[in-house]
């Protein structure tokens, strides 16, 4: 019902503007999730302060209740009718090609190439809103023509649009690069180059703790952890296959003393060349060796997205050798750990997916037997379920070189992404030959599991922001504590204790800005910081604080040491609690 | 005198040689620091066990007791002389473009190209010794021939050369890439590369302690910290001058949708756009940013060396913005950082270095003006002064940019390297027109001082291995505790004692090979492992530990507890102490 709608109001909007820019040519335009867009070819320069004018005139047309017809109609009489439109013609060349139908829609006594579907009368538009106006080249080529887009949506109900729109504006307050500006958390510079943000102080912070965490966590269970450059020859990535079957996500190559060198796409070459650079034996199975390794892939510049989806990111990576007789079991330790890290950063809305194989596609049949495959789909089905977690199978999905669990979170906008994946890989202990001494002295091929549970630190970021809406927990937060100075006769004692906060490792400001205190208070919210601690007189002569929380709450007659003592341990435990 | 002795020993060497392979070509070799090497183009191939028959050879010649003597003699007698050695025929043909004299040297019958100086008589060589055999490419050039290199080293007295060979196999032993390859603490693949190390395990340990003394210490010093991408966009290092004053050390660039990029030689560029990416008061200067930030920088394969000399290395690199008023205080903070560091590291030897600019010179006329030169050199020496530190003076050093600070270790060899930089930055404020708004209102350019504690974490590492001779204090220690269980009866008890220190985040590993205790106990001696428990069954039964120290010290009676208590605490206070 909807995308009838949306077809239609997409249409409404093409005679409203053709009415107020006579001199416009219309150019195309989908039904996309929630709304719909449409390009123009347009002399003038318009803003979104013309948007209520354009509905205005959109609305007088649904006011008509035109009624909305489809006709099939030959090449010919098609290029007839768009004689004067070039970009109609292009299409109708686009649609010969095809050898589909031609279709056109009217409306009144206005027409356009459409596939429809459409509603059968504008009366049936019951509320509908443009949304905005952004710049967009003729086919997505920058060759081309810069056309002006109208984003726009529509409903079947009033009640339905507002909803819409109240669920929007709480999307884009919640935005990722919206929170980052506010608190200075990352930035993307356009000299520097599309998708290569730096950290800024707050976020890096941030990086840093969920690196520290992971190291341990990984450390505890086992994992030792290495790290390898950044660019690699062009004769390791021969051994890897990728030079065949990855160039396509890779950069072009470097030339060192007559030598090729890649930045590398994934972590596991080199991870690859570690195992090997020793004889192993059963005895140390199952090896786990880990990196955060910062690898480039190239995205096209129209994919980039903030943190989300960007040219270059550190992965928290690991390769598990084992015995096939181990590969059940480091599954599910693999998993546990997962869960683990999902609960202690307060990350819970994810999905599952478990990507198999299509034993009838050529793409899985280059390593592996069958059996192996599904055996190892069946491991990773059986952990899933082992932890009473839903998950959604993917036929087909698998990589070419093993089956895999990806997880995959939601952004405000409801784009899914995947941020976390635990796979086999049947493909590389192959090419890179990797043996261990089996108990009788037989050298065997050893089992690969290959893991990211933070598959992009940047990727993963983004979701996090979004999560908590910017109030990270105290273990995360940037900045932990805002000292209030009531006024600059207070700085001084807001400085002593601002030192032996900083002492004790608690990230800690002071706002000392001649500035309001409830200024001052409201901008320490809106940042989002756990703690205020606000000093004039009275906390000077009693040593007491005046603490506030980010939830609001105030908590009063706290000395400096309890105070620190709480947020410490709170710090320590990771507690996702203020108090 | 050594210099003499040496010329004439490398002249006796290829009398030997000639004598052994008449069909030999002789080419050229210098006196080197501590000995000398000769090139010789050959048709067998020679080994290290060639190396007693020619010594045997060079000692009749010696034994002659043949006179020394000089003679200039013209380009054309030269030629006539040589003329069956195309290689002296090259080097007579330079000889003609530089203008200079040919002279040549007589021993005995025999003849040489040499500028001398020679010792008057062989009899004079009172000791010698040829080291080693190697490989080199004419004119250090891949294309040209393989030439056979000889090194050997020659003394006025046996006591001279008996100590020189001490000290060189003393050097051997704790050289870092002998010491690492023990300890597995890094390794370079030519399947991946050059200069580009991998960081083992037991390197990553070092490596992240390293990372987090740094940050927690100047993270309480008051920086901030940021992290960019390891590839930028040329446009920025137009802006910033690299690609007109650095490019010999970047690599060549990558295209992306039509854009250039470089890997990144020095984290400077995206150091300055974060200062402007937003309006600055002086109420944030100093403003402190640093960067565990990683660089390539082109090297010439002949240059690389371990992990002193790679291609590509992270650096704890940061800039401070402040006012003119500040700078001096925040050099001498600065300094007092370096000197922190390198005293809870434990590492001592090091040369201080002010680099100074010469007025005369061309390069130090692109920016900052006389006065502001003059006044900085003053201040960075005026620091030095007042910490008591011995420096030495280097006029014509500085960077074009501004005058430093560098330190400089020493490595076995006594090759020295620069591990540490305090610069003043005269150039990068001007070019990407860094302001900060005063008191007043008005716009300045703030100075900025770009050090960096850490130059090269993989430089630092390559001395600090040396500077320990692998043993690390307990903090810096890849593994800090190995558990010997005296047979697989004590396996279990050893397992729990591990999985308990695992929790504390002790670092610790069982040998549990089928070996004598007395192996196992030597071999964690090598492996410079501080503490080894060796478990057994009065140990089980007592439920205390026998500790045993790589100081060979004995700990009886000590619980668990006790133990981890203590290792916790030297660990946390990162002491050099081991009990």
């Amino acid at each position: 019902m909807n995308d009838k709608i949306l077809h239609t109001t997409e249409h409404v909007l093409q005679i409203a503007m053709a009415k107020i820019y006579p001199n416009i040519k219309r150019v195309m335009g989908p039904a996309i999730e929630n709304g719909f867009y449409f390009d123009f070819d347009l002399e003038q320069k318009i803003t979104n302060e013309d948007l209520p004018k354009i509905e205005a005139e959109m609305l007088g047309v649904i006011n008509q209740k035109l009624s909305v017809t489809r006709e099939e109609v030959s090449l010919k009489q098609a290029r007839e009718l768009f004689k004067d439109n070039q970009y109609k013609l292009d299409r109708l060349d686009e649609i010969e090609k095809e050898g589909t139908v031609v279709i056109i829609y009217r409306i009144g006594e206005d027409f356009d190439l459409c596939a429809g579907p459409h509603v059968n009368n504008t009366s049936e538009i019951k509320a509908f809103k443009l949304l905005n106006i952004a710049g967009a080249y003729y086919k997505g080529d920058e060759k081309n023509k810069m056309l002006t887009r109208i984003y726009g949506t529509a409903f079947g109900s009033k009640e339905a649009l507002e909803e819409f729109l109240k669920n929007r504006e709480l999307a884009e307050q919640n935005n990722h690069r919206k929170i980052a500006k506010e608190q200075e958390l990352f930035e993307i510079y356009p000299e520097l180059g599309k998708g290569l943000p730096i950290w800024l102080p707050n976020g890096y912070v941030i990086r840093r703790e969920l690196e520290d965490y992971m190291i341990r966590m990984e450390r505890r269970a086992g994992y030792k952890h290495i790290l390898s450059p950044v660019i690699h020859r062009d004769e390791l990535f021969k051994i890897s296959g990728h030079l065949s079957f990855y160039k396509d996500s890779m950069y072009s190559p470097m030339e060192i003393e007559g030598e090729k060198y890649y930045l590398k796409p994934m972590n596991c070459p080199a991870g690859m060349l570690v195992y090997k650079s020793k004889l192993r034996s059963y005895k140390e199975l199952p090896l786990k060796i880990g990196e955060f390794g910062t690898v480039y892939r190239f995205e096209k510049s129209g994919e980039l997205q903030g943190m989300q989806r960007v040219r270059g990111f550190t992965q928290n990576d690991a390769h598990i050798y084992c015995t096939k007789e181990q590969l059940l079991d480091e599954f599910e330790k693999v998993f546990d750990l997962l869960l683990q890290f999902y609960k202690d950063v307060g990350f819970d809305k994810v999905q599952y997916v478990l990507a198999l194989s299509d034993p009838d596609k050529e793409k899985y049949k280059f390593c592996g037997s069958r059996k192996d495959w599904e055996w190892a789909e069946d491991s990773l089905r059986q952990v899933m379920k082992n932890r009473g977690v839903t998950f959604t199978e993917e036929v087909g999905e698998a990589a070419f070189y093993g089956p895999k669990i990806d997880v995959k979170a939601v952004n405000v906008f409801g784009k899914a992404d995947a941020i976390s994946t635990i796979q086999v890989d049947f493909n590389l202990p192959e090419r890179f030959d990797l043996t261990y001494t089996d108990r009788e002295g037989n050298k065997q091929r050893p089992y690969v599991i290959h893991r990211a549970l933070i598959g992009s630190f940047e990727r993963f970021f983004a979701f996090l922001i979004e999560h908590f809406g910017g109030a990270f927990p105290v273990w995360l937060s940037p900045v932990q504590v805002m000292i209030i100075p009531i006024n600059s006769t207070h700085v001084e004692y807001a400085q002593k204790l601002k030192e032996l906060m900083v002492q004790e490792d608690i990230r800690v400001e002071i706002d000392d800005r001649n500035e309001s205190m409830g200024l001052k208070i409201r901008d320490a919210q809106v940042q989002k910081i756990p703690y205020m601690v606000v000093v004039g007189d009275n906390e000077i002569k009693s040593h007491c604080l005046s603490l506030r929380l980010r939830s609001g709450e105030q908590i009063n007659g706290v000395t400096l040491e309890e105070m620190m003592d709480k947020v410490k341990k709170i710090y320590l435990t990771r507690s996702l609690e203020l108090w």
